[in-house]
């Protein structure tokens, strides 16, 4: 059965370069064409037009050392091989389209079975699933950009992904679906609008969300592990549009006290 | 021609209050009740049951001076001198809910007449329109709450209650709507839930959210300034359920950049 890896890089800004979590994010592109230049060309062919990537990639700021941490994820084997390995002994990364060179401070490798992640299939159950949407996030529907999540946008995407790299196709069935939607509401959020630079230079930006929600769900208790194994599947494929490209990266939290404790407080 | 009236009573909260923006804004329940207390019962009796009320009232507090202000507003000449005119001279408020009283160390009121309200349709267009929402702010849709804003829901709202105050009547052409809709969308935001308790002690939280939104408008100058019309008329009326009881109280801001400024900053 397959492994899903995370490699870990952590960057070195220069000195001239000055970092905040919203750049972090908006390195993706760039990293992304540094991922292509060691990834083979074969590989790299075999994948393209697959409406979803066996790997995922994105820049996030970590803020207590102001390091810059590169996440690449591969959600198979053949990913791990073809994107991960090559990557595993790079001492600097070159970005190209901005000119700038970041040294490598540390390199971290981490992997779990696929087995995992069906585990939970099975597991103790949970009502409440609480989503952390790290760089930018967006869907596509009907053509046109969508940046405020729904129930049915996140778990629509994250079943078809997951189905397309375990079982080839990205098939899912409508019913099951809306079964799932039926059964699942946002409960609370904290988000808001960041648009997410595709390429440099060209002012193309896609509108995009980041921030946490909390998805409640009802219903028998398989549905509820089938959430949560997707969102656990979603750490590691992301969500959305162009998760190759550094948006829509996801990590899921246990679900606890709002954030802005202020605004649940009650009067008392 | 009608006027549109705010008063506002800066209230001194006890020692033993301690506020916060989220604590201000669900003190309206009390406040409404201490308001009514205040009404002529013949008028309250004429406007129950009609579906949008003649006047709004909120609490938010003002962080400089840790005031809390109440905000009542009137939205014709009748709600003025019903809801405003008894309020004007009293000098403290007792909150029963809670057994608290404030004591009012400021009164300010201001008007401004509907035609400078409806001067805005002719007035020169603008095609973006940030809207602040103070208070928790819900919308009902068949039956169910919505906390996450359209521009139909609210557009959709603030129309029809527009027409029940100034028309008599809540009807309003859906072709509007959704020749409306067709021309507008969410062009940024940062929202967040935040539920609303409805009465005390009963565990009955209404799901809202609080935040700011920006609108981009397209289509012709008419349809732009209807727009910021009903934003406008927002001001006073508030926007979506229980305005009456503190929620929905809505700010137009001038548009500018994002407010997160940290999170729409571009690579350089």
């Amino acid at each position: 059965m397959d492994k899903l890896t995370t490699l870990t890089l952590e960057l070195a800004p220069p000195d001239s370069f000055d970092v905040s979590p919203a750049k972090a994010s908006s390195l993706g592109p760039f990293l992304q064409g540094c991922l292509m230049e060691h990834v083979d060309s074969g590989y790299a062919e075999s994948v393209h037009g697959l409406p979803f990537n066996p790997y995922s990639q994105h820049c996030v700021l970590d803020e207590q050392s102001g390091r810059l941490l590169w996440c690449i994820k591969a959600l198979n084997d053949g990913a791990a091989r073809a994107v991960i390995d090559p990557l595993r002994s790079v001492d600097s990364v070159s970005l190209r389209g901005i000119g700038k060179t970041f040294q490598v401070s540390k390199t971290t490798s981490e992997s779990i079975s696929l087995a995992s992640l069906v585990d939970l299939l099975s597991g103790e159950s949970v009502h409440k699933q609480t989503v952390h949407f790290v760089t930018p996030t967006a869907f596509k529907r009907k053509g046109s950009y969508e940046f405020m999540p729904t129930p049915r946008l996140m778990l629509q995407n994250l079943f078809m992904h997951y189905n397309q790299v375990y079982g080839g196709s990205h098939e899912v069935d409508e019913d099951v679906i809306s079964y799932i939607e039926q059964h699942m509401r946002i409960s609370s959020y904290n988000l808001r609008s960041q648009y997410f630079s595709h390429a440099m230079g060209e002012g193309r930006k896609i509108p995009a969300f980041v921030g946490t929600l909390t998805l409640s769900m009802t219903g028998p208790d398989p549905l509820k592990n089938l959430v949560r194994m997707l969102c656990a599947f979603g750490e590691y494929a992301g969500v959305g549009i162009k998760t190759s490209m550094g948006m829509g990266a996801l990590k899921c939290l246990k679900p606890n006290k709002p954030r802005q404790s202020r605004g649940s407080e009650a009067i008392s």
